[in-house]
């Protein structure tokens, strides 16, 4: 009957629709309409256009100006703010990532007393105060005041009230200190007045306290940071500069990671080092301070303080010197350096009246002949001056006059009331699930903690992590793309303190990341400045930010490209490509070096960087100080963020192609010319002193001949594999050697006495032979010492840990079934 | 027209004969015609049963009286002949393998002197030799004589011809030194003369030296080898058991890998160790005796000396000695053993005529009386007595009469004139590569050096790797099979010296096979008796060996397994499967200890051994000695090769399914009970003294407890990707877990002063908690230490290395793309 057929009809349409319904709901999974995954799933470059185009300068812009709206050290409330502010965007539902979360850490930190602030004076012999420094930065823009804002201090240095006579120290080298020693300035119980640069801050204080120094302060000198520029009306927020007052603060610690967990995940039940015995802190308490304050205490005072014997300067002081540059004479500050650059001394320093000055160029003339400036206080310094020569000559002082110094009566007073605290730092993890090989990880990651706005550090480089994962998210929640690989984003804590974050993350995970991990990018400061792209990472990773530089406009010129501009500022002859951008080293500035130095992983840090021609400012004026704000950046730094958005798309770039190549973008065989480089290096500067002890490199130069053959061999099977159509587990065999290239130059017994660097080529260099390190530095200790000495053996275990590791290399990137 | 037909056809039949006459021959590979790999290859269960049917009892027969023909000490001539053998084999068109190698190593062995044959001799006062020792084993057989056959001696032990009174030392322990020194022994320049047992060789003379010992003897006890048969008609060529003249040779050295080359292959160029200067060689001269000789020094030579005062039994001396138990009174020596096991001490021992006995068993009677055979010399010895008791109590000493020992009048000589030489030795290498992942490998070993012929060890391993290289490489050439994986084979160098072949391979290769390994299996001594299958491994390996012995017969009782026999001898209960074979776990033995303990492969040993309710023997009592032959295997511990062919299938079988299975037959959830039984003897015999100290074991409870559902959990995701249809890439990602879970136990930075050891889990253990040694082993040394000890901040930071490991451990079994 035809109800029935109707019925029947209805009946069955009605099932089928349910069973759709059911269908839909069960066996479609709900949430992204990702395509199905296929094995062969390869970068996207419509995709990759489309990310280029959606990284967004004006969202750059606003995310930065939410992140450094307050001060954010690490561990502080606001720091805390901004782990929920990143874990409500890498969770949000229209542009959040696959999952995220943020584990915390117990580490040491250390800050200034609030009750009792850090404090620098001098003192008369009377005991009263003739001089304060300030403690804390001028309240320029009305960012540089509130509880927030911490004091200028040296983290992990520790409390301590020592006065003395003050010393200036240069930069506070060893051989700084050993020069005021030659010189016969006494140091014990001095205070050390030192600037920037030159020797790590830590550094700066275990130097000076191996020669007895009591306490060590540091100040940024205006022709390192300024080039030159020191007055109000010239530096921020009249210009990029560093205002007078301004005072970088840092760690003091000198190993990374959290400093009683060393190799340990700093959980709250790990084992711990004692802290009164753990290594690594600063041995004397040590105060930064501004060029103001350091100008005071060098020049202003001296009417004031007729007695201070010790105003001595050693080597490197002259014309470069911004605090000295005020008077015409500067080219011709009493820098006694002939014959033997690097090793002059001079005499008495401070007040520009001071200085003396030679009618004759001191670097050409035989018979220097000295002049005085009428305002010279005291025509007789003979005796001093001959103190202070390293070389008397005939020529050296016998013209000079002499002055006497009376005995000092003033001291300076440094007060530092530091205190290391455990607090809880966290890390932000967000990931991206890959949808073919989800155990391969590329990494992308930033710190978050500042040491006041940090509004370029970090906050420039969380700027853009936060506008490529929205990207990306976005995508990903569409469902329009999920990448190959997984991605994980990071944002890491208490980095200013020493690395803490990344490094607890990679001793907790170390297995896991070294197995899986194919690269770590690191963006932290994104844009020092917006001249140019700089990059600098290991020999892999070459090729494929070259790829990415070359698709990418410029901010400026119009019409090149991001690699075409770069090419422009840095560049080196390549033997293989010609002339190419250079690729920095990676050292351990910032969160790359646990994952290079401690666990092998390929890794690069990328930002937009100076003009070297326009400035050489040691980094970026107002770095680590209270300056350090979204007006800096909006003004000076990179006005319209074009440059952080270039920063965006390279990173951005970069991240896709490592996560979504098919064939993972590392180029293996680039690492060739790093090792010949070392290798020619090596045998030009280290050949001979090598063959006088009956060493030969001959093992070493064919374990470069075998890497670069398998790397070459490598390249022609990655091509004919990409010319096939490999099944893909061959293309899987073939990215696990490149990815794991990397971590077969890890050594963990190479380098017994550095905590984490275990990478044979990328290990802390004391030799300025830019060669292998452990063989550089092992030549070094050797050099002088006999034969048969220990240091000698040391040079050949270096060596045959050097080749063990290059052949192993070589075995890695060989046929994987060639015995 | 026709003939154009014809000859069109003529002509295009030629031409399609061309072509295929060049596809032929240039279109399809030369060689086996293997199938074409499928990503999806997994284990065939035709082929498995075709390579345990093709496994030859006689086959194994007759490599093993080749490979025993002749001695073949590591880098003799002869052990070169063999190196040629294998290359031969493993190169045989018809039955090789794809590739085969034979790398040489330079290492540093130690060979007695020709010229100066090394000698143990009594020396009267007058300086002449009242007895002299054997300088070889007597020729029984014929062949224990020829320039090939190495007298016995103590490889490493130093030259040197030290002289002085005999002391009797047990089994040369620590303890057993400090038990006679607590008795008053003056040890300052005397000969030790000792048993094998109870410490490893180079250990004994570690510990005499450190009490002033001047040399060592060391012999083979009948009660520890023959269960007390010693009599040339009770021994071997009468039976299995050790002739009197049998001497144990063996290395002192105390670490295992090359000595000079430690972490680095000893290639020629290699940097290497100052000889003198490297640690680890015996401190004092040593030299093995046979049992006869020992006897000879303890007992005959007594009526000669009567002046001999040292005399003296410590520890474990009783009724086990064979060497004692030719009285009725075995059972009633004078061990004072009432309430302290294992810390008695007693008087004067040596010719059983002297044997005090109880007439009341002390174990039971509180007030034991003491009677001396008539024959005993001295009835006064009471003065000793009191001496020799640790622990004098009321019924210790007053009862028992006084003996006097007149002084020393005679001395034993000991001349060693060892020497140590850099030799070649080489490794054979060969592959099966894989079909489908030839990036896996699965590695096959055993070492081919022996001490004399070597029929047991390891010629007994060699012959069934010999034969299971042909049955796999006949399929192999015939085409008729290619595994997935690939398979390498290796005959290791110098094993008996120290594990230095396989270890100098794994140092040469630390990357590459880490990165690649998927299991090692080790077959040293395939046969030590032929009761039961014996299997040491870690947990991954059970299943697949219990898989492999289930589907075998046992050579008998007929109708049982291989498994269901081993149960019958050995045997654990499990709380996942209920009673099973024990597995034993793997110390330094044999070759299996660098891959497991340096690189964290998961590795295993797999022999055939005792029904030790018949034996008690400390090892097949021919170990080591020149009656170690052809004729001793054939008729006394494999007659018909039965035993050994069933270790060539259970091996051959685990190596086909862990080489062919799609999914790694490693099952990782069985590391749980492994986890759970280590972690409930910590809480039951350490949990208390950790408590006092505030030591929490609740993280590490936490960690197993992780461990355990991230294995369960991953076992589930296994068997879900086996029902269902997985791409390949997702079988490998799993795979890849299964593989590394090994390696996240490594940790090289743990135990700093054990080299090689980096293994969490399977490190030297001192004490007797069977529970993880790092935290055990800082415990025992902790234990008597104060509170704030750098000892018990060791043990802190041992809980935490370990609770990173486990929980690292997790993290690589949970789904891969979990942060």
């Amino acid at each position: 009957m035809q109800w029935v057929k109707v019925l029947g009809g209805v009946v069955g349409a009605a099932a089928l629709l349910g069973l759709g319904i059911i269908l839909g709901h069960f066996a479609i999974p709900k949430g992204a309409n990702v395509p199905a995954p296929s094995v062969s799933q390869d970068l996207d470059l419509e995709i990759l256009e489309t990310v280029m185009q959606q990284l967004e300068a004006s969202r750059i812009r606003e995310n930065l100006r939410e992140l450094s709206r307050e001060p954010h050290l690490a561990s502080s409330p606001r720091d805390e703010a901004l782990v929920q502010l990143l874990l409500q965007r890498w969770q949000d539902p229209e542009s959040g990532l696959d999952a995220a979360e943020a584990p915390a850490y117990e580490v040491l930190l250390s800050f200034p007393s609030q009750e009792q602030p850090n404090h620098v004076a001098v003192v008369s012999p009377t005991g009263s105060v003739v001089f304060s420094c300030r403690q804390s930065e001028q309240n320029l823009t009305g960012e540089q005041v509130g509880p927030d804002v911490v004091p200028p201090y040296a983290a992990y240095a520790p409390p301590g009230t020592p006065q003395g006579l003050l010393v200036y120290a240069n930069r506070g080298t060893e051989e700084d200190f050993m020069n005021l020693q030659t010189q016969g300035i006494k140091l014990e119980g001095t205070i050390a007045l030192t600037r920037y640069g030159g020797a790590g801050r830590g550094a700066k204080a275990v130097n000076a306290a191996k020669y007895g120094v009591a306490g060590v302060l540091v100040y940024t000198d205006p022709a390192d940071i300024n080039d030159g520029q020191s007055s109000a009306n010239e530096t921020f927020p009249n210009s990029w500069c560093l205002p007078p007052s301004g005072v970088e603060r840092g760690s003091y610690y000198e190993y990374f990671g959290d400093p009683l967990t060393p190799y340990l995940p700093a959980n709250p039940s790990s084992f711990r080092l004692d802290p009164d015995a753990a290594p690594g802190f600063p041995p004397i308490p040590a105060q930064p301070i501004g060029f103001d304050d350091a100008k005071s205490l060098l020049w202003d005072l001296w009417p004031q303080l007729p007695g201070r014997e010790h105003w001595v300067v050693t080597t490197g002081w002259g014309p470069a010197s911004g605090l000295m540059a005020t008077s015409q004479q500067t080219e011709h500050l009493p820098v006694l350096s002939w014959g033997k650059p690097g090793k002059q001394l001079c005499g008495p320093q401070g007040p520009v009246e001071f200085h003396a000055h030679f009618t004759s160029d001191l670097h050409t003339s035989a018979t220097p002949s000295l002049e005085l400036p009428s305002s010279f206080p005291n025509q007789d310094f003979r005796t001093r001056c001959s103190l202070c020569l390293e070389h008397p000559s005939p020529y050296s002082c016998h013209s000079w006059p002499t002055l006497t110094f009376p005995p000092a009566t003033s001291q300076v007073n440094v007060s530092v009331h530091n205190r290391r605290e455990l607090r809880n730092s966290s890390n932000v993890l967000g990931i991206i699930r890959g949808a073919v090989e989800p155990d391969r990880y590329v990494l992308y990651g930033n710190h978050r903690d500042s040491w006041v706005h940090g509004a370029v550090d970090p906050s420039s480089g969380t700027a853009v992590l936060l506008e490529l994962s929205r990207v990306l998210g976005t995508l990903l929640k569409k469902g329009t793309w999920r990448p190959r690989r997984s991605i994980v984003f990071a944002s890491w804590g208490a980095e200013e303190f020493g690395l803490i974050g990344s490094t607890e993350f990679t001793e907790e995970f170390f297995s896991k990341l070294q197995e899986r991990t194919v690269a770590y990018i690191n963006v932290d400061i994104s844009v020092f400045a917006n001249a140019t792209l700089r990059a600098q990472g290991t020999p892999p990773v070459q090729s494929v930010i070259f790829a990415a530089a070359k698709q990418i406009p410029a901010p400026s010129p119009v019409g090149l490209s991001i690699y075409d501009n770069w090419i422009r500022y840095s560049n080196r002859s390549s033997p293989a490509y010609g002339v190419v951008p250079s690729l920095g080293s990676l050292g351990a500035g910032s969160d790359y070096a646990p994952f290079i130095h401690f666990l092998g992983i390929s890794s690069m840090d990328i930002a937009y960087t100076y003009d070297r021609s326009k400035t050489s400012a040691r980094i970026y004026p107002t770095y680590h100080t209270a300056f350090d704000t979204f007006g800096y950046v909006d003004k000076f730094v990179d006005p319209g963020f074009s440059s952080h958005q270039a920063v965006a798309r390279t990173a951005g770039s970069v991240l896709l192609r490592l996560s979504d190549s098919l064939f993972l973008p590392l180029n293996v065989s680039d690492y060739g010319e790093t090792l010949r480089s070392f290798l020619q290096a090596a045998q030009q500067h280290l050949g001979g002193l090598l063959e006088q002890h009956s060493i030969s490199l001959g093992r070493l130069v064919t374990a470069v001949e075998k890497f670069e053959a398998a790397a070459k061999a490598l390249e022609q099977h990655r091509s004919a594999l990409q010319k096939g159509s490999p099944d893909p587990l061959q293309v899987r065999m073939l990215n696990d050697q490149l990815m794991l290239l990397e971590r077969t130059f890890l050594n963990p017994r190479a380098f017994p006495e550095e905590r984490y660097y275990s990478h044979v080529l990328w290990a802390p260099r004391t030799s300025s032979v830019a060669t292998f390190p452990g063989l550089a530095n092992a030549c070094s200790r050797a050099m002088n010492t006999s034969l048969g000495s220990e240091a000698w053996a040391e040079v050949r275990r270096q060596l045959s840990i050097l080749v063990v590791a290059l052949e192993g290399a070589a075995a890695t990137l060989r046929p994987v079934a060639d015995l």
